[in-house]
């Protein structure tokens, strides 16, 4: 894993202040499981209501874990007064989300000043044998000075 | 729109069943609009659960859609007996999604014999009114002689 | 194609002063075909230099043709002092560079205070006949009062 | 690096015999520098002609480095008569294209029945040392069966 340098020393509670906000997390059960400097890694366990045609994961869940873990992770390096944006992201589905649980993780590749850059990766677990499933490559927007809470306005 | 010549003619209830077998879509309230041959609306009326932390539709909710619009588009072009499965995409998201529902529409730009390629795009509606909410490329892989139910086994 | 308002109204003269002093272009052949607010054209005569190895147009050649007529469409509504940097892209190769010449066209989905996003369509040209070949889409950062020269330092 | 095994005990000879017959890279003046099984390197010294309008490899030129470095990795690991190509690449431009050369390498991320994923990283060369410039993803498909030189018809 890169070394990363934070700006902000209270980072692991503004990002997981920011998760909670999020409806969408708790409505899918999503659960951070690491957060360092550079790094975030979220969990989902298998519930029927996530499943596509196949009964596997739906491609859009595995997509969201994917997007978020690489949100997150952008998000643990920028300044405390800070909202990020997800610009673009690319996913690539190796395997079916076959498993009882999916984890995502989200590494940053590139920190700047304007843009981030993260690289992610989404396994299914099952048995305790963890299979790739995806891989993801975001850009993320930092938006420093900004309320990462209801009501933000447009940035972009 | 393009022009797309269809292999089974009753391809829209082969492609709603897929839809309303996908639990993930009633989870999130996503309906059908509009199917045509190489074309798939979905829409999305706004819920709190489906929000992120400034209140609008969370960027996996967008993502899902738009996955999901290009994948049906595809599938309406596909032999009667096939399933259809998401190589990769790719999206932009250029706007928040903000309004009271999403509306996501995928085209096919090519139905390969191997592969097929879409274009998507998904609009927020607020007061009748669509604004380009992302847009998505995304790669198809069609699986001739598979069944589009539970128990697929993996075919890539 | 989509209606745009330029910042400079002599765009076009500073377009080309940049596509001239890209060295690569002159050394591929490529030349601007058109030029419009948010759109771009590129045309490539087919040299066997530019090959792969069946002999058609190489897909690195598609890809930077692709990539520039985007970049010379978003360049198109910057101000005058300003340069512009490709902070990512995708491309989908979806028939093989067989022809005459390639033609790329890029044009503007959104250009933004921040960022600007692209879709472009890559031909090649056979007996008069455009057959689509790639399709892309393109993130761009603007960079304000920036000299769109030699001796760029890093802005992002 | 990832661990594969390759099907053609002799694909270095085949790999190496197709980037030869890629009349482009020896225009632009690339060469192999590293293959093996799932891996293949590509460096190439900078030259004015290669540039953008800064004075940097122009990304066009980062781009087809990084397809090519994707595209024959996965092309050590097909069968001996096979051809390849590529479907879709996804370039992040991290840092300009500074240095002496640029050193392009691609690894297979899974090598499947139908398809084949890559990632990918460019790095520019300055004084010997190694700034990451860009990173891809990208999607290939084998076709056995498949004479790899002049003459191939489509077959996607």
């Amino acid at each position: 894993m890169r070394d990363h340098s934070v700006r902000d020393l209270d980072f692991a509670s503004r990002v997981r202040g920011s998760f909670e906000r999020q409806a969408f997390m708790s409505y899918l059960g999503a659960k951070i499981k690491t957060l360092k400097p550079g790094l975030c890694e979220i969990e989902l366990p298998y519930r029927p209501e996530l499943s596509q045609q196949h009964g596997f994961f739906h491609g859009g869940v595995v997509g969201t874990l994917a997007d978020n873990a690489c949100a997150y992770a952008a998000y643990t390096l920028t300044e405390s007064h800070a909202s990020i944006l997800t610009v673009e992201y690319k996913l690539n589905l190796v395997a079916p989300g076959k498993g009882e649980s999916l984890l995502a993780r989200g590494e940053v590749v590139k920190s700047g000043r304007t843009l981030s850059v993260c690289e992610g990766k989404v396994y299914s677990v099952h048995d305790g044998k963890m299979t790739l499933c995806a891989i993801v490559t975001e850009t993320l927007l930092p938006l420093p000075e900004t309320d990462d809470g209801p009501g933000l306005s447009e940035k972009t």
